[in-house]
């Protein structure tokens, strides 16, 4: 079962000050890349598995979509989403995404937004999305990148000399890590690129993109402080299609 | 144009004395995960790209290959590849893996162990080795992980209090790296996995496996100073196919 943390009152004031949390999909730099990943969404049945405040979700209703369920496990996050959602194209629902079903079927798009790390069986989950999407549907998502969740000490280092770097440990030991972010005690599980792919493969579908993130030119330009992100990857969007 | 250090006679000394020179297949840790994602070698026709000494030519020609060429830039390395070689299934060819130009439809299997790393045009070489593959063949590589391609300082390193740590930097950065192994500068080009995948997917190769190696449990307790390789994977192998 994942760690409910976005209910805990700490972590939910903290990430409700995030720039994503307030501008939604403006404020996530990341966004572009992975709308360009995405069908048109025009007459599509979505689901958006970990919805959060709903900002996909609202994208898609806005952008054609028939339908879109959105899922969460926070109650916090479902109410924010269904205070800011005023049409009815769309569904929220509470689920745990280690134990959630989905109809066999029913969807032309699967999305899900820097949430498949807090699952802890990933293969399951990816079984669960292929037999509920039509052929041809696709399976959109980013997670945080593997070199990103694996250190034990997640956190830019700087030597004597001032160079940065980010100190990678424990890659290949797979499985549960527990970091400070917002809070103490936030719990994600680690999987390697390669554990990603085959829990794709192993389910039926079939990857068509895989884009290791960071901010183009004009973007360090804008932020100049993102410029250590192109030191190492901090998400990881895949494109993948059950054929 | 890839550089030529391996008939560099230092490095050329250094490279001979490696586990994996002098014990060929057996001394390379790796090989049984390669061997396990490659076809049954009966009757194919191989290529063996970077074939150095040929040891793996000459596994695949006693495996029952059809045909082996095996092609490597050195002329170091060809010359002891033939030396050890009584076979007429080989044959060795001296060329560029950045000038290679293959011939069309003529090879069951395409092999790479530990040599894209040092081609500067990736995306020119796949192309090669895709239309040089008959529908359904395999190509079958090693290369450095991106991980330890990207770094500035790829070294481990241990902080006060004994923690050991690989520092990534430059990650999003892909092109030239210079850096000292057996002899001081030594050239490779770094890219990232997206990097990689695209190259095969924009060639029409299929990908069918990724696996970021690092010792099992036996080997460890075999070799226990290879568990620091579990910190950070040095190979990445991939299978790929011609649909």
């Amino acid at each position: 079962m994942a760690q409910n943390i976005y209910d805990d009152g700490a972590f939910f004031l903290g990430y409700s000050g995030l720039l994503r949390s307030v501008k939604g999909l403006d404020g996530a730099p990341e966004w572009p890349t992975l709308r360009a990943m995405l069908p048109p969404m025009r007459g599509k049945r979505v689901v958006d598995l970990g919805c959060g405040f709903g900002w996909f979700s609202r994208w898609a209703a806005d952008a054609g979509a028939e339908s879109v369920v959105g899922i969460d496990l926070s109650e916090n996050m479902l109410r924010r989403a269904a205070d800011e959602t005023d049409t009815a194209v769309i569904t929220y629902l509470r689920h745990d995404l280690d134990r959630l079903e989905l109809p066999a079927e029913s969807f032309d798009v699967a999305y899900s937004s820097l949430t498949l790390h807090y699952v802890a069986d990933l293969h399951r989950l990816m079984t669960a999305v292929h037999q509920s999407l039509v052929g041809g549907g696709m399976f959109v998502f980013s997670v945080e990148h593997p070199i990103y969740t694996a250190p034990s000490n997640p956190t830019f280092v700087t030597d004597s000399s001032g160079a940065v770097s980010w100190p990678v440990d424990q890659y290949l030991m797979e499985g549960r890590r527990t970091t400070d972010w917002l809070v103490p005690g936030v719990e994600k599980y680690h999987r390697t690129i390669g554990t990603y792919l085959s829990c794709l493969h192993d389910a039926g579908l079939v990857l068509q993109t895989l884009c290791e993130w960071g901010p183009d030119a004009l973007q360090v330009a804008e932020h100049p402080e993102w410029a250590v992100e192109l030191e190492r990857p901090q998400f990881m969007l895949v494109g993948a299609r059950r054929e």
